[in-house]
């Protein structure tokens, strides 16, 4: 990993362009308002950018108010990826801007990351790619004020549902020590991202726990568009606290949560247990992630699909996978 | 904190009794179980004993298949007290032991801890009992092996329910990160101890949320022995992990969970955000517990107990209490 490059080309360009993928979560908005809030404490004054702008949940995030919902019209020496695993990931904000940037930096965790770009640095071993810019700005010897605290302990806690998941190492405790020591205020990150949630979400998982169904090691829950249209949504939100709550149950081995989009596309949710690996599925499904969490959307009717994916993650749950 | 005076007095015994609170938690029994295995390593042969043995959620620790039921008809030079507020929750196991040890050291994080016993190493800014045991330990020089670090990380991770709670520091997280360091197994401690539940549990949600209510800031939902007999179950587990997502809610200030324990007998389990006292409505229905989280048990049909406790509720809710 070549920091030194990045921190040369960084403080050597003026227009400076920076995007993440799109629906973007809390370590996507994490990892882009931190390098935002740092490169402007290095004098710099990039532009982020997110297909739609900031999404409503994450506003809290100091910074988050910079960021703009669409690439202006300029020539920009650099752009950088964050959090994407491949160029499609990145919308309309990282087509434009590969048109108008003269080199694109990479920088992710994701272990299905394509490698594209003029430079990449992509640590598959750490948990949020907050972390990556953690340990990037450490080795620069970048001092991190406590505006690129909140950030990155936003990407670490979200992308590690609070420390849950089984990638956790001492070395990310130690990150999150240092990150609240800035300043970042870990019990209120829980509650904004973690914690909280509109009464439409505990309709919503009753919408779901009506379907939920544990078969073979696999445990599924589906909400269709006529039972969230019953509970009064006209949308799905939180399908991750729900997943979570479903792999969590010792019985089961895999678990996915089916949300009908449209009439003709499912979106598909999967959590497995370490040892299964649920990234095979997703990536044959058109999708993408890591062995224990991943997705994919799927055209075609809730049945065609479930009956089609259900045998596909049985398979999954039969027995552990000689990699994981 | 005279920790060089507890390690001495603990090195120089020979018959050293360690006792905990009774229906011990995860704390209660890393504090027990990390002395004993600490004090082993030392050459020692404690004796921990907790009320009734070890419970079976908690026989994962390693070093607990030692916790026995009675303490054994000896004379002690030292009784150890962990993560007790004062001499009477210690119960059987405490009362037998003050009459038979010489000398009580009362270790505890508790802000209500009474000062009992002849030595206190009592410290309110821990999270835990454990991080007081961990603080004790460095301060000594005593090198923490993982057959201690294990049950000192368990204390850590349930009593702060994940690093959830408000009272988390940059030094809990460094003892944290130090403790997975020396071997203990954070993902495998949140999976045995939080994560973990039977697929009867989200039948038991799912029961639950048919009846989820939200009016006048309260959040409601009920258990029903005959709700529970269709979800398959004898009786309800985990109403802690269900009231916890209820007050969750943005729109709720108080949340309950009412249970059905038998035809006439009604179990409610409250909880309310910051500056919103439940603990009244507790005492005065007969129950105790803190300004966050109370509960009662209350004689009546569940429509009787309802009609009496939800006005009293949504009085709480209906404005910030002065002294909170």
């Amino acid at each position: 990993m070549n920091w030194s490059e990045f921190g040369a080309l960084l403080d050597g360009a003026t227009r400076i362009l920076l995007v993440t993928h799109v629906k973007p979560d809390g370590d996507a908005i994490g990892s882009l308002v931190a390098l935002t809030n740092m490169l402007r404490a290095r004098g710099k004054a990039p532009i982020p950018v997110v297909d739609g702008g900031m999404p409503e949940f994450l506003k809290f995030v100091p910074g988050s108010e910079q960021v703009v919902g669409q690439v202006p019209a300029l020539d920009y020496e650099v752009m950088v990826s964050l959090d994407a695993s491949d160029e499609e990931r990145t919308g309309e904000a990282g087509k434009e801007g590969r048109g108008r940037a003269w080199k694109v930096v990479n920088i992710d965790h994701h272990p299905t990351n394509t490698g594209f770009g003029e430079m990449q640095l992509v640590d598959a071993a750490a948990v949020s790619t907050t972390e990556v810019l953690w340990n990037g700005f450490t080795a620069l010897g970048w001092a991190i004020p406590e505006a690129v605290a909140v950030p990155l302990l936003v990407g670490l806690v979200t992308d590690t549902i609070g420390f849950r998941t089984s990638n956790v190492t001492p070395h990310t405790l130690r990150v999150a020590s240092a990150l609240a020591e800035a300043g970042a205020p870990l019990y209120d990150i829980f509650q904004k991202t973690l914690i909280s949630m509109p009464f439409s979400t505990v309709q919503m998982w009753r919408s779901a726990l009506e379907t939920a169904e544990l078969k073979d090691r696999v445990i599924s829950a589906t909400l269709t568009l006529d039972g969230l249209r019953k509970a009064g949504l006209s949308q799905a939100s939180d399908a991750g606290g729900l997943i979570g709550f479903l792999i969590s149950v010792n019985e089961a081995r895999v678990a996915a949560v089916f949300k009908e989009v449209t009439a003709g596309s499912v979106e598909i949710s999967l959590r497995s247990k370490p040892g299964y690996d649920v990234s095979g599925v997703a990536f044959e499904l058109g999708g993408g992630g890591h062995k224990q969490a991943s997705g994919a959307t799927v055209a075609g009717t809730m049945e065609e699909v479930q009956q089609r994916v259900l045998p596909m993650l049985r398979r999954i749950a039969r027995r552990k996978s000689s990699a994981s």
